[in-house]
């Protein structure tokens, strides 16, 4: 039996798993996240972690396939990150400097077309070999899969599906710095700000704590107000899907992140407002909801070492 | 010395090519488009004329390493097509039925997609192996081209930039039925739409029949109205252009079809645009005008075949 680790580094914590070569997951943990000094203890913390793991289980490096690493920043094809704001890091060659650490082979790539791989090969996206996944959270993080591989792009920015401009007369500056990006309303953020705007006395939302989930639980109870909110987002985050199936036409579409939770109303708004927009050829994708959850980097990271 | 046929499939005349493999070309000619009865002639014409010209120039089928097509419709990877409204053509198996008519291998490709490939190899964008081409004519057509390769897509609808949604509040109708698509501001009818709106007096528009390339010319001469206009169709297709690389993320895009004559002009306010609109990364691609004009289709079906 041949292995491989899969890691994600975050801002915060570092997930690891250690894998069969089938896919199987034998055990996963986390390191915390260094970020101090420009986050240099990163890749060296990753390193012991494996080391030691490979000595608990008696693996020798004969044993291991290699390292699948989902790093938050666009990461070229040759494994190298030019910045990361989450990390500290400034440029860094992350798949040589893992190599020379670890002995091992390592493949890099950004974390959330990482995790678009990971929800391809074992979640929502099982039995696909192209699709699209965008990650609603604090941010929108998105991820492109072509015939089983990530389309990366030549400065590894492929899949930034939460900074298409779906909003060509907003005011407000997103975190990118420019205005009407996806993000600033598919996000909970954005679904957050959409819904402060002006909510009406009586709405479910008047005696409430806004939250992206409270949005959501209003419309499921009829709230007309909340339904407009979710009928909003639905239409941003729908017309943007549409807009990302004119250029790669994927086989379906994956939707992930904290705001999924919703459920089944979130992938009925969005799949009307895509339908509405989308060419012919283009309608009536299979969208499904992410199934991983915060393990879809790891099982994403494997998947890229054992078919690259 | 291997040969290769081109084979563009228009709907007026079927544009053809005699290559030598290293991409030279040596014959060009052009036989008419039959469209007549489900256009069911047009693939027996295709054959009878390189049958000619096989004879013509002594070949024989072992010299031919293949037959590349483009076709006005979206194919997919097995050289389907689902219908081609230009050609009459229902569901059509082009790449088999072209195989047993001529006994030459054959690749087929989306009209557009072909022409991009084209302008990759031989064009506007040499020297880069990832581009998106658009083509602004009476529509808007557009092809992906990744590491070499055309983004074909599940439907054969990659790149089919001419119908993402651009306008949210567009209430007239685009030729695919939806509404508020590029092709509605980028074509030249577009063009000729929205500056046909409200020409002021005693602008250059005034005493002219508008079209497109009046409105640039008027631009070139320093009109205010003019300028204007082609202001907003930089706005529309510099948006578009950007949404597209934060999908995938290409090195650079090639602008062809008859509004692209208007030159440097057209590249200056289309870049002005997609940088304005652009994450950090993904900023200062480079722009070029397309080179091949009506060939790139010939070029683009050999090379699909040369590199498959």
């Amino acid at each position: 039996m041949k292995y491989c680790f899969g890691v994600d580094i975050g801002g915060t914590t570092v997930k690891m798993g250690l894998f069969e070569a089938t896919g199987t997951i034998l055990e996963k943990w986390e390191i915390k996240t260094h970020t101090e000094e420009e986050g240099k203890a990163i890749l060296p913390d990753v390193a012991a972690s494996l080391k030691e793991k490979k000595a608990e289980h008696d693996l020798a490096d004969a044993d291991i396939i290699g390292v699948g690493v989902g790093v938050p920043a666009p990461v070229t094809e040759e494994g190298i990150v030019f910045g990361s704001a989450n990390l500290g890091w400034k440029y860094k060659e992350v798949k040589k400097e893992l190599e020379e650490l670890t002995g091992l082979d390592v493949e890099v790539g950004n974390d959330a077309n990482v995790a678009a791989l990971g929800e391809m090969w074992k979640g929502g996206g099982r039995g696909y070999d192209s699709i699209v996944m965008v990650t609603l959270g604090t941010g929108v993080g998105g991820g492109v899969i072509l015939q089983g591989k990530i389309l990366t792009g030549c400065k590894g920015a492929g899949g930034e599906i939460g900074h298409m401009k779906v909003n060509m007369d907003e005011t407000r500056v997103c975190g990118c710095g420019n205005k009407g990006c996806l993000e600033q309303y598919a996000s909970a953020t954005g679904i957050v700000n959409m819904a402060k705007e002006n909510v009406p006395e009586g709405s479910y939302l008047a005696d409430k704590k806004v939250t992206a989930k409270a949005v959501f639980d209003g419309a499921k109870e009829g709230d007309a107000y909340c339904m407009k909110v979710v009928e909003k987002f639905g239409r941003y985050l729908g017309v943007a899907l549409s807009n990302v199936a004119h250029v790669v036409d994927p086989e379906a579409f994956v939707i992930g992140g904290g705001v999924s939770a919703a459920g089944q109303i979130l992938l009925d708004v969005v799949e009307k407002y895509y339908n509405e927009n989308s060419m012919f050829a283009l309608k009536n994708k299979s969208f499904h909801l992410a199934e991983l959850g915060n393990d879809a980097g790891i099982y994403g990271a494997v998947r890229m070492v054992l078919f690259k």
